[in-house]
């Protein structure tokens, strides 16, 4: 039977999702979990990697086990041999086709910023603080990213894709009280095009690129004409949805 | 000169505000911060104490220092000497009568909940977990405390006051996808009067007190009549008011 599995993980100890020797990862912890749960050496697909400090409230991924197993009741045995930074949501019985990675129609992510001129302790962890920005500016740039556009620019060099055109079905810029949400759901993100995205933003709010970058950055591909990558803590993988 | 002091602090790895022999506690380390700064033993005054696990988004505290410095750009200062968990958000030069203490006028505590079966773990570090409730009864139940009553039943022993009568200008319960924020303002509270207010709207929540215990404990006073005291981790102290 395959198995598809909603987990969601506080990203700050571990070396992001993906089996690396011996460093800690989600995978990794997955894996083991579901060894000493079953004595075998389950693999498990993610709906794709995310990096280190990049948490999750709703990461997919897709695993094949036993029949005798029930698959709605099987997160909560999983969670018996998680850490306490990962937890299991559901389980359920998937159709024998389904892959966590290749059966993926949308993602939605969220950067989280928060307005203040010093740091807010309890707000350090999960998002990035910023200041003196132009909020309006920001969400007119986030508007720009709908639709159908080559990413090129927004992707840091690392990782070889086939091509660099995505979907951006919804971009948003939401206000709640000091706290930032930039959310966007895309049908794929290439490697680190959140984070440059949200960088983006930023740099156009604070009035140190022009909002015409944004258009310029899509028919030239060039990635010096957009905002620095920003740290990987304000970054929540938040959906993956399948339909 | 007096200076009045805004600080926010995350809670978790601290055993609450007050000095305590050798432990690690939030006066303390902003003490031996103005000491490292100026070289002299100065006394703090906070708004009140918070307790172990507690965290601040604004709490205030007081002291006296010389007249040397300038009071609005000391925080910067302080802050170079504090651990990341506690930030001076701001310094200034305060009437010669003021006292974070005794000059307090209002309090505004939030409790923070969130609504799933299972932990998610970029949640448990500020706010708790529930499950089942009927969100309606709980908002209900939130509009009685409003006004000024005898909060004697809603209170730990431990501690010694004069009077359990306190005022509650504001207490709301607001929800946000699956954050659900109580939020309540006050002149003053009892120990652990939050925490027993956002333990008694959970157990009404969960159909395992009547509403009318609410009621019934501010004539009777009787602590039995209420729900138990919520763990401190999603307990944020928002603001100190003095006007």
């Amino acid at each position: 039977m395959i198995v598809k599995a909603v987990v969601s993980y506080d990203g700050t100890l571990f070396y992001g999702w993906q089996v690396q020797g011996e460093k800690r990862t989600v995978q990794g912890e997955i894996e083991k979990a579901l060894f000493s749960l079953t004595g075998k050496n389950i693999r498990i697909t993610g709906s794709g990697r995310t990096d280190t400090g990049v948490h999750a409230l709703g990461q997919v991924f897709s695993f094949e086990i036993d029949e005798k197993i029930e698959a709605k009741r099987l997160y909560k045995a999983i969670n018996a041999y998680l850490p306490e930074d990962i937890r299991v949501l559901s389980t359920e019985k998937a159709k024998d086709d389904f892959n966590a990675r290749f059966s993926c129609k949308k993602k939605t992510y969220e950067y989280r910023f928060y307005l203040s001129e010093t740091e807010i302790p309890v707000k350090e962890r999960y998002a990035l603080k910023i200041f003196d920005v132009d909020i309006e500016k920001m969400q007119e740039s986030v508007k720009l990213f709908n639709g159908y556009h080559d990413f090129k620019a927004f992707s840091s060099s690392g990782r070889t894709v086939k091509s660099t055109e995505r979907t951006i079905f919804d971009s948003s810029l939401k206000q709640f009280e000091n706290d930032l949400i930039f959310t966007v759901t895309g049908d794929g993100f290439l490697y680190n095009m959140v984070r440059i995205m949200a960088g983006t933003l930023l740099q156009v709010g604070m009035g140190k690129l022009p909002i015409e970058n944004i258009t310029n950055a899509f028919e030239t591909g060039n990635r010096n004409l957009l905002g620095k990558t920003l740290n990987a803590k304000a970054l929540v993988l938040k959906e993956v949805i399948y339909e």
